[in-house]
């Protein structure tokens, strides 16, 4: 496979308040290309740095893009360096002189002297035309590929990307198909996933599987390329069937961008069902994410969040003496908060949440993190306990996380 | 002038997808130090690759910050490389193991085996704690300055960075006075602000004024260097009265962790008062922001979130007649709102939210993005009618944000 890397270049992207986006529009056309993109690197404006820098990335990668320090002042040292990493004398270009004296004219705007700087090309470099702009691209063959000048903007980089620098990329690259299956997973831990499903996918290089991790949120990608669309689906198919066996319904979704709310969204839509919550320790968070998407005025139907007794008891009808009996967080009155609040909102089902997000509260037999799930509806309620581990904000995001779970497996499994 | 790099570990993060904001933080956090970040670089989750790279690093530059591959699987790398670049054996940290076990057992989480992995130490360094994870962070000093590892999840690499850290990277560090001044602010956008303050800031180098925005939440920071603190304070008064002037009640708090429902809650305790809310089109997000910090029960009574017209009338007695005659997005309703929920929670304030979010929805009078925030309380219910840009995310976030901060002015204006 042929390999990438992609340079930044620019004092202003190693602050604290840039990130550097053109890289990701790029890594997107390699990737296309079959490429992989194996290191992305910010560098200021240093013209020995970045010489150091191209040298290094010519050795080790098949294609070196270098973004931006191709304007006309002293601090774009973009043309230097990489004439300077690649033993190439800088001339000027007649014809590119004529072109910038052309675009001044046209724009209506003097030429400063320094302009003439950006009609430099490197020996045996093809020019990238920029109509957006004055600085042009260049495009220099090597014995391993290819090293491309880019310009900075946005504006100027995207068309020449993809209608200049793509099509000359695809002559040092062989045809290559890459396609992603991707599962969203929650209710397991990630390293509980990983000893799961690791001895199926690190047999194999190709597809390439990561698991990242976010609270009560997994996601596992697999990545495969090869030189068919065939190939590559078997491939996917061959790795991504028997992981999709082993995590059974905990993957909540095959569709990367499809959140857990949104699943149980689609999940009631489908069952013509409606949904309200009564909430206590995740505060309105759980409601929150029941009205994240538009049109969730379909299925949402209402939230309470009960964060005291006495309003437990007023508005979802707790009995006083069932908290009394219990506590607040116990099972008797998580079941009784997704009865009430089923019955306040008239609606087909009801989860509640009651729990210790801490950093106090919590019993020897409920500590901090312990959270009751109810699930009021058509069928006897139920309620789960689950422990969650670290802080405030991650119990409740958790428990918020969880109780759409619940919701989802039983929509699951009473739609036959 | 010592200078740093910093290299983002994860070949996630050489997807066209996902930037490197992890950056960011270390990088604002070294230049408060007077350290200047010479390069950043993102390598993906591949051995030698990495090696190589932590190797130049270290010959290039004084300090060297690793981010990320910390974690327990197979593809975090960054431990062993570390070592390999550094010539330094990797050793199990038996008192990490038990730290290690602890951590699983208080999550009531069985501890699976390639978990062990996090508890490997380069030999001679110190460990950083992680009380929000379970990699802890590692520094090692070097003949010109230090290495250090940091986790990649943002919850776990900011306490650390700042906690852990800085404090040892000031002893290599050789000693300047930083002080920053904050204002956070509200209620204005950010092109508005920065036309109205930088009259007063732009004529100073130092101190180095910088804007950040998110939705509803502006941070101007003031950054002043100097030799002593007597200096370098006058500096920041000099700049900042005139802009904390000009700013009046649109700055919620200087204290640069303090969130606008912090604040509002400092204010509520202090008045010895009570809140509850109606929401409609912010679904929960106002309650969440309200319980969000540990304690809030204190002031914190109760959430409504009648989504649907028969919830409003059902749940806060807004008159079904009002509704009809005003639509369920109008000012006497959203005061019937505010109204009826402090009636319900018996709380001394209660405010309401109702408006359109979005996509669809909206009149002609009160298109997409219109919303009513009413606030009741012991003096007459006030409503107010905001029109806020954007999407169906950022009117819901403004929206709970502009409903804190009616209610935060409230308090202002009542407490004497």
């Amino acid at each position: 496979m042929k390999t990438a890397e992609i340079i930044a270049i620019g004092t202003e992207l190693l602050t604290p308040e840039r990130v550097d986006t053109n890289s990701l529009l790029v890594t997107e056309q390699l990737n296309l290309l079959g490429v992989e993109v194996t290191r992305k690197q910010i560098i200021g404006d240093d013209r020995a740095r970045l010489t150091e820098a191209i040298e290094r990335a010519i050795e080790r990668s098949h294609i070196v893009v270098l973004i931006g320090g191709l304007g006309p002042t002293e601090d774009d040292v973009t043309r230097d360096a990489a004439a300077a990493a690649l033993h190439r004398k800088l001339t000027l270009s007649v014809e590119q002189e004529s072109v910038l004296i052309q675009r001044f004219r046209q724009f209506n705007r003097p030429m400063a002297k320094n302009n003439l700087r950006q009609a430099y090309l490197l020996d045996g470099a093809e020019v990238l035309p920029n109509p957006n702009g004055t600085a042009p691209g260049q495009f220099i063959s090597t014995d391993r590929g290819a090293v491309a000048l880019l310009p900075g903007p946005p504006r100027e980089l995207k068309p020449m990307l993809i209608e200049q620098l793509v099509p000359k990329l695809r002559y040092i690259v062989p045809p290559q198909i890459i396609r992603v299956r991707s599962f969203r997973v929650t209710g397991i831990g990630e390293s509980d996933l990983d000893s799961l499903i690791a001895p199926v996918y690190s047999k194999y290089s190709n597809p390439v599987t990561t698991v990242l991790s976010s609270p009560g949120d997994l996601f596992v990608h697999l990545r495969a390329t090869g030189q068919n669309v065939e190939q590559v689906d078997e491939l996917l198919r061959e790795v991504g069937n028997p992981i999709a066996e082993i995590l059974e319904d905990r993957a909540y979704t095959e569709d990367a961008n499809e959140t857990l709310d949104m699943v149980v969204g689609r999940l009631l839509r489908k069952s013509h069902a409606t949904v309200a919550v009564a909430e206590s320790c995740t505060g309105g968070l759980l409601a929150a994410r029941l009205t994240d998407q538009p049109g969730c005025s379909d299925y949402f139907q209402a939230g309470y969040v009960t964060y005291t007794e006495e309003q437990k008891s007023s508005v979802l009808n707790v009995p006083e003496a069932l908290i009394h009996a219990h506590t607040a967080v116990s099972e008797p009155v998580a079941a009784a908060m997704a009865q009430g609040a089923r019955a306040k909102a008239r609606s087909t089902y009801a989860l509640s949440v009651t729990g210790f997000a801490g950093p106090t509260g919590g019993t020897d037999f409920d500590p901090i993190g312990t959270v009751y799930i109810g699930l009021a509806g058509p069928h006897p309620t139920t309620v789960v306990r689950i422990r969650y581990g670290g802080d405030r904000y991650r119990t409740r995001t958790m428990a918020a996380q969880g109780a759409l779970d619940v919701l989802r497996k039983h929509l699951l499994q009473h739609m036959g």
